[in-house]
């Protein structure tokens, strides 16, 4: 029973040409591959867009209790996408395919993990022979990944299963999104959110809003749209991009200022549908990085979110898909619980689900709480876990509890990345993040 | 109790550009419009893209055993596209929108079935407001009829499900495709069929063929390429058009000679899943029409065909549709019955089930044969019936046989369009075919 990881954060099938992302997006979500290393177990294969350093994989395996020289990560050669992608020509790379076969007999691999699993992955477990292993393949080796990444998807299959959603729509018509967008919010001052169909993490978001100074959360940037004809002209100026050069629909959604962004994460086998756990994107003092459990759970209603998101997998789950599905939603002021979106893929949670469940057991969400902090800079990895240790914050097997470097920059000088902050409260948790912030502030 | 039919039997959510369709194509599937007559009952409202003649809604009516004025016709004024076609302007038409309200109120109408519940049926259900009393309304709402009338939609669902279809997959890439048909069908000497992923019969396929001769059973025309050079060029020539210029993906699946096509049709309703029938194309002397039940249904693995038909209507059902479901397939000389298309609408098979149904109850196919004859000319209506009776082969409610005249050209002209022949026996209804042929040809 061991696995094979392929950590391929971001696909042309998530966000279409991949050609246009940004390079320094590329390598940052390069990095975040290492998230996938927290997964792992003894025997495992990770694929990496970029080789982590040696130190790193040290340590990942040394906090997770792995068996040394149990796992490999392989990196393929490079391909034409920017650095950081695991793109398909790197992937199917008769080389790199020789060097995976024999991996994957060595270790006895029976299972495929990849971030996303698209059509390149499909033909992957092809060539490897995993197709008959992999619960699910036939509906992913037919265009099913990209079928349930699409946001159209998405509130056809909500609105089948009764779940509540923000109140929108999914359309291939300027006119009709300009005469919706109007008469249904913009004009009776209610901001809303565009959404190209296919996208990750709000990349192919935009919130319009009759009034400024909307946070756009989720969203890469909020304009100011205050009458029919400035809507008329924003819808010109973007369709282009808003329907990826005419190829997609878009989604059309009522936006909720101020309203807390929730995930929940559900394992769907042939057999069942597992909860997994819940989070909650931190707002205060910015948008960066989540906490899990999700602080809101304490809410009445969160439950319902839960069932909801269970009945969305029943759906899913129906359809033939095996594997991660997280669901989103955001906790508004006045509607309640709305979901907004599910993601057929391996998240940006997953790694916190099984690290916090490997450390305490499967009940880890009452025991312990985790924060995530991203975009930190740190000293090089051997000194960052040294001052750690030092001030007595290191991640400690025995309390089960202190921070941890998730995710460190692959580059020559490392010194960047994730924390994740491991507690056995909110309060604590904070507290360590403080200290995080002022001893390697420090060092 | 009572229906509010809309005959809408092209839209552009099942076809793409409606103005690319020839005129005479579109007057020609809105005569087909009248099929939908066949279902009604007392009390129901049908909106026709044509009027047809008072005397062919007449004949209906006492054909159908209707109360006479119970029933009403409306047709809305005329639209943007061309003659035939119920397109978004006409139904959504502020005028024909009143008189429509107030003969929904005036018959009391609960249901509204559409031939194809688009987003133009779902804001018109709005409009009457009967949304809330319309089963899987959410779903269709919120572009889950697009989303369910996809080919690529299709081949994941059915592979998701475990249903056998042809070899094949969903792809947007020229590249790969040309690779993959290469490789897999045409280097060993199989046909194949492209596919748009929206379309209707047959419309937006290609057969292509490393030999020539291949007839393009449920496609266009049947292309030869006979070297990979031969197919790159094909593919690069035709590529807009298979994919709805650069919007969609296309289908690409093995093809197979000489096989029969077969339908089968169910019905989901919030509670189950109801099989309404089968039938069969006509492949002798040319493909013409239906023939219901389906005479190869002898055949020991027919009664598999149902049960994977009934395995997709329960992944169809999971997602929130209610309505009809039909289900195509083919009968292949070496591989069995492999499904190859569902549909979520209303099909050319309804409304002979309906009418089965109506005249001899629920196992109507166990004691009855209906052949379709498509495209027949015949004198004015009321001369053509009269021929019938003279020869003794008109619909008879006594033996519950017998020939109709299920449409009839709604030009002022008449004269022209199809029979749905009944009898007790596939060889009595040939007969009576020939019949109609000769008494028709002879009046």
């Amino acid at each position: 029973m061991s696995r094979l990881f392929i950590s391929n954060q971001r696909t042309d099938e998530m966000v279409g040409d991949l050609g246009v992302l940004d390079p320094e997006y590329c390598r940052y979500v390069g990095n975040q591959g290492q998230r996938m290393a927290w997964c792992m177990r003894d025997g495992d294969l990770l694929v990496l867009p970029m080789a982590p350093h040696a130190a790193f994989l040290g340590y990942v395996s040394e906090t997770l209790g792995i068996t040394p020289g149990s796992v490999d990560v392989l990196v393929p050669p490079e391909g034409g996408a920017p650095e950081g992608i695991l793109s398909s020509d790197r992937l199917l790379d008769p080389s790199f395919l020789a060097v995976l076969r024999d991996a994957v007999a060595a270790h006895g691999i029976d299972e495929v993990v990849p971030f996303h699993f698209d059509s390149t992955i499909s033909r992957l477990t092809e060539e490897l022979g995993l197709a008959d292993v992999t619960p699910g393949f036939g509906l992913l080796d037919q265009g099913g990944g990209r079928l349930l990444n699409s946001k159209a998807t998405f509130r056809a299959l909500a609105a089948g299963a009764g779940v509540p959603v923000p109140d929108g729509f999914v359309c291939d018509s300027r006119k009709e999104v300009e005469r919706y967008l109007w008469e249904r919010f913009l004009s009776h001052g209610h901001p809303a959110i565009l959404k190209q169909d296919y996208h990750v993490a709000g990349f192919g978001n935009e919130v319009i809003s009759p009034f400024e100074g909307v946070d756009p959360v989720g969203a890469l940037r909020s304009v100011v749209t205050r009458s029919r004809d400035e809507l008329a002209k924003y819808l010109a100026d973007r369709w282009h991009w808003l329907t990826d050069g005419g190829r997609n629909r878009i989604v059309a959604e009522r936006y909720f200022e101020n309203s807390t962004p929730l995930c929940a994460e559900f394992r769907l086998t042939d057999d069942s549908v597992v909860f997994l756990g819940h989070g909650e994107m931190r707002m205060q003092p910015v948008l960066n990085g989540h906490i899990w459990p999700a602080p809101s759970a304490d809410s009445p209603i969160f439950p319902d979110f839960i069932s909801d998101g269970l009945g969305l997998c029943g759906s899913i789950h129906a359809l033939g898909y095996r594997g991660i599905v997280s669901v989103d939603a955001v906790l508004t002021t006045t509607h309640g619980i709305l979901v907004n979106e599910f993601n057929c893929r391996v998240s940006g949670s997953t790694h916190a689900y099984e690290f916090g469940r490997g450390i305490v057991g499967e009940d880890w969400q009452d025991r312990r709480v985790i924060i995530e902090m991203r975009r930190c800079s740190f000293p090089p990895l051997d000194r960052a876990i040294q001052v750690l240790h030092d001030h007595g914050i290191a991640f400690d097997h025995g309390t089960r509890s202190g921070v941890v470097v998730a995710v460190e920059d692959a580059g020559p000088n490392g010194g960047y990345g994730e924390y994740l902050v491991v507690a056995e409260s909110l309060a604590q948790a904070e507290e360590l993040e403080r200290q995080v912030g002022t001893c390697l502030l420090l060092s």
